[in-house]
């Protein structure tokens, strides 16, 4: 990188999915997460040798989090200890980037679907690469 | 996050490693990779409840790379098809995050030991999740 002091984040594309509000999500990725589909914005030249049956893994920025967060407590478990942040899959967290392995089942021009993912529409999409 | 706009990463550590320069590098994780460790600069509440053994995914910031890149070749394949660079692992991409599935051998203060990785010194470290 030519300038040490980049660290800002390029969106190159969007999710587009039924999830509309925290409050539709479920609360794993295998509850029931709906198909969704990513709308790339970025010169989508990168995206031209993905194809449908492809696993990757995609990353997201959960732009509503809280970034503040340095402990936090179990899910249901209102009693457990605090646990600090770097132990959970909170996404609320300094850097609120999201690790979603998803199948493509779908590619037309610039939109790729997807076969399940728990992220809420408009949420910033970061990078894809493929699963090794 | 009470700013939409705030897409800037906020690195919470730096990896430590006899990795030096590029040329250091294995080609592949697998590849003897060494041993190094992650320095947490940030409030290291956020680590207290991680311990000796567990299996983490470590996010990183390739700082060297060159955010440009939208389509590369394979390595060792130089007639090989260019393929769009999110069909591929390269660390010369738009967000140059890396993902690394490493075990934690030991922690000291806010100094976190790791087993094998594929990182060099000075790579700036932007979060740790616990595998699942």
């Amino acid at each position: 990188m030519k300038n040490d002091s980049d660290n800002k984040l390029r969106f190159i594309g969007v999710v587009r999915s039924t999830l509309k509000n925290l409050e539709d999500c479920p609360l794993q990725e295998s509850e029931q997460a709906p198909s969704a589909a990513i709308e790339i914005s970025h010169d989508f030249v990168g995206i031209r040798t993905l194809k449908p049956g492809d696993a990757i893994v995609l990353l997201t920025w959960f732009h509503k989090s809280d970034r503040s967060v340095i402990e936090c407590y179990p899910r249901n478990e209102v009693n457990a200890p605090a646990l600090g942040v770097f132990s959970t899959r909170s996404p609320n967290r300094p850097n609120p980037i999201g690790i979603h392995k998803v199948t493509i089942t779908a590619i037309e021009h610039n939109v790729i679907a997807v076969d399940a993912l728990e992220a809420l529409d408009g949420t910033p999409v970061i990078d894809i690469k493929p699963v090794i």
